[in-house]
């Protein structure tokens, strides 16, 4: 029994997934799941009942789970005896699952309906427990971290295209429209949703100056925007071969 | 006479396509075609006769077909007998073949007129008839399957971001838009609008805390959405190379 | 100064284009400019005197320059004699040279003005003869053809999922929304905009079932319609790299 | 401490950036957000004295700057001697520093509102001296310059693409929405927004020949707009991973 829930809670790299792990993932699941629905007025107000008493359930749940984790931890060399407790209730994972637990415990104690609203959603930091367990996500989070230069080399040269795009619209459109080309910041939201070749058709010039600037950044532009989305592919489809590969 | 019947329906892999083979494949193109020009109002209630035609010759050649399919089944070695029958019977293609003449033989016994219409639009599952003798599409379809490990990390990772971005817009935009921000899964129409860039323009942040975070959301996220398609070209592209050296 | 001419109008692929080659260039160029500029009605009403004037300079130098590669064909040894020059006459390049200066001899000669304004339009195909002495885009038209079969593929599953796109919402939205979605071809329409990611925002799902199946589409078939682009960009890029070390 | 300054203002290669190095990095960031912010009426009107003070500090950091780097200048052999420092002065980084701070010291003595308000943009150009020291964006120019005939290739494709999608949507709509596709130029902008997916929904064609031209135009034309995309994202990788190895 307690080695069964050791190799469920602390599962080793090379193991096979237990019932019990994967029983977790998709109550995780079904937790976020049910806090989504609940934030649906036409959902949330005739089967409130209902939802108190899933949440209830589901925070039974992960209380139980974070207190065998913090009493299996001994399991790991690094967390045995009493320090090695505190230190393992400080680890990254181990807070995410207090996070997961604490709102829905001190949500009754806030005086304040909107700050209870907010905490309530902190709940939903549940989703980030699933990231550790699942191979596909982490090979997508060392992806980006091994592409960190590229990525950030990227990011830079889109939001340097943003701030040229703005200046450019700014200038030729904000006497025709200053509402939404009146500032640099305004013109900001037009550069967003034109590089992104997002187009939201809320803002867009109209003059003719505008129009063609407009139509010089876009062309130029989307190349540079796009570059993190290459960037990321290509690391991504590496590091899940690699991953793989490990596996053998 | 039957040997040509034989290499028509039953066309092995090596082997060129019979002039009654590609007949077919453009006969099956012109039944659907003349379904989806049906359920256009304009030209369907002064046409509803030829329609109507059209549809009972269609309906007859594969009635043939699919009979002529089920006597000849026994060219096949593993289709051989009323046992081999059986089997090819529940086939995937021989299934496909049945849909594709059912709900016309059948439709007329129905009572309601909204199952009527569904049923017809069956009829278009016809168009799967191709997929099989289309090396093109198949080479598709392979390359989705061979890529599946990646493509369901990838999904995941953008079903993360969807939410993630909904949840953020949700909590940003919720009072000012409540129509379309109030709840997570209306926020999760914006989420795959915006990650998606299609960006139909019915529904964008109207703040400035929700125009920030959505250009972050947007910046960062279309890269994470683009994902799926770098895949599938690459698997595609090499699927295709590896189908064409096969040939020779 | 025949030679000069020669090398202008017959270039050897090895040569270097001389300044005639390149100023005949120019004046293509020019000449479509103008008849861009002439459709503008804010511009040709104006200027309309001068629009003419210029057409009939280019309608000579463009008469003068196709007599000139009539007289000199001979130059080319499969040109050569009253039957060669009868060959040149009907090969590609000579016919879109004749096209450029055909509607504008007969266009006087036509009685009706609609008529007239589409012939005149023809004459735009003057673009298409920088076409041939353009390296980049004959790298891009031969990266076109040399990736026909991947293209093809490509094109049929793009075709296929905006087929399935238009069945999807037809159903989800037809009555919600009959004259946007009322039959599959309309629904065909939101379907291209769609995976295009083009979003127009003219045509978008409001039910429901309509958001999420058109989410379900949006997500799968962008990957789908994005295939071409990754193919040709893989393609022109070797070709262009081929071209480059031709030259050496 | 001449020594530290040198190595500051003309940093080597291969050393490290000293702190007064990256201040003046942060120093100049501050300075753009500034003049962004300032743009903004509902922020300028309140604080135009904090803004003007700031700019003052900011002018006179800049003005330190560009006359230290001129005595300094003559630690690089080629600018020693005066010939060398009047070398120095018109070198590109050199201009941009003295653009960087030559608007804020004439705008006082110019007449025009107007040419104020544009002559205060230009000190945005203050940017452009961020590049210079930073590696990444070097790395995106050096691969855009790297990939030049090829960036040409793909711009023509895209101009010509451009041209061709209005062309084809003026003559299926001028007539029914003249407003916006009464004359190619007008189509253009259509032809842009459609072609780089951005679609803002202000302009789209409503008659079915025009959508099914658009139709045609958007799938086959997005794969060439997408080129430079997908061009540069390779060379910028590729460049990238050239410095890196170059460091070591």
């Amino acid at each position: 029994m307690k080695t069964y829930l050791e190799n469920s809670l602390f599962p080793s790299e090379t193991g096979t997934s237990t019932i019990l792990e994967r029983g977790l993932s998709y109550i995780i699941l079904l937790s976020v799941f049910a806090l989504v629905l609940e934030t649906e007025p036409t959902l949330s107000q005739p089967f409130q009942g209902y939802f108190d008493q899933a949440e209830t359930i589901f925070l039974t749940i992960f209380s139980c789970e974070y207190i065998a984790r913090l009493v299996l931890a001994g399991v790991r060399p690094e967390y045995q005896g009493l320090k090695g407790r505190l230190k393992y209730m400080v680890s990254p994972f181990a807070l995410v699952d207090l996070i997961a637990i604490l709102p829905g415990l001190v949500a009754g104690l806030l005086p304040d309906l909107m700050l209870i609203r907010l905490v309530r959603l902190i709940r939903m930091m549940r989703i980030a427990k699933l990231i550790k367990s699942n191979r596909a996500l982490m090979a997508f989070f060392i992806a980006c971290r091994a592409s960190g230069s590229q990525l950030a080399a990227s990011l830079i040269a889109t939001l340097l295209m943003l701030f040229v795009g703005a200046v450019l619209l700014y200038v030729a459109e904000s006497e025709a429209q200053p509402e939404m080309f009146g500032s640099i910041p305004r013109a900001m939201w037009w550069s967003m949703a034109t590089l992104t070749t997002v187009g939201y058709g809320d803002t867009y010039p109209i003059t003719v100056l505008g129009k063609l600037l407009a139509s010089m950044v876009a062309i130029l532009g989307i190349s540079v925007v796009a570059l993190p989305a290459g960037i990321i592919a290509a690391n991504f489809s590496k590091k899940l071969e690699e991953l793989k590969s490990d596996d053998r």
